[in-house]
């Protein structure tokens, strides 16, 4: 016997299949790329795929406190990877570290997300007052998932301009 | 007296809103490219910003048809930058021409887009046939939405490397 699924249900099943699918191609992108292709440039001057990495882990594991959902686990990772350019700090993880990082914090949230009730996910986000959400409803924990799923998306672009010749 | 909205509206709401924010922001960027910078690579033997002006206006044009809300007006660019790889097609129309296509499309999309309830954007797309659709609710025009909302995110992360220096 099957349950119906209720139309909020879907909505964020929907969403969700975004996510998971959005989040699923760069997986494979960046299991595609050797150590050496990691530090390629995405184009003459622009980012390496490496700090791509680092800047996807940071940005995607900020979800949880701004989902308020918990804490982030790679807060670390946000001077080199978020607030600093590529190249400006020398210092980075290991890139095995970093993949591993990477893989981690993908099933984390994968983990995270699904446990969420269509209710849960129209609560308010993080950076939005309560008195605000008031009148402001759309600033919900699914328009951060939105948000960074269009993120992830505007690196795959970038990702797969990656000269895998070499 | 304000009316309150549904949870349902809410999701549609919020899905909209990611599409407006990231069709604005490739938007903006077209906008900011001159004719000539619009014949720049994204990238070294890559797609010109204007192959991806004409994929883009005939992407989302399509899902015209794939939402099942009528016909799509652009079909006759599918050839040249869709099928196509960028250079292979020399006849393309002409840059002005291609900025109205872009603006009127979006306008035509958003107004189609902004009249589905909720109800609606849980109905099947195009390319789903109703036997399947039951086992696979996900399968909705909805899903369309988030999909070229990321497929334009995706772009757009290759427009802002163009050179704008020249």
């Amino acid at each position: 016997m099957t349950t119906a699924i209720t139309n909020e249900q879907l909505f964020v099943k929907t969403a969700l299949a975004s996510w998971n699918t959005t989040a699923g191609r760069a997986f494979k992108i960046f299991d595609s790329l050797s150590d050496e292709q990691l530090l390629k440039e995405i184009a003459p001057g622009k980012n390496r795929g490496l700090y791509l990495l680092g800047h996807l882990i940071a940005v995607n594991d900020a979800m949880i406190p701004q989902l308020r959902l918990g804490e982030a686990s790679y807060t670390y990772l946000w001077e080199s990877f978020v607030k600093q350019r590529d190249r400006a700090v020398s210092d980075l993880p290991p890139t095995a570290e970093l993949r591993q990082n990477w893989k981690d914090s993908l099933a984390q949230l994968s983990e995270m997300l699904s446990n969420l009730s269509p209710s849960d996910w129209l609560e308010r986000h993080a950076t939005v007052s309560e008195e605000d959400f008031i009148n402001e409803p759309h600033r919900n924990r699914l328009a951060i998932l939105l948000s960074r799923t269009g993120h992830l998306s505007y690196h795959i672009g970038q990702l797969v301009l990656i000269d895998k010749s070499l």
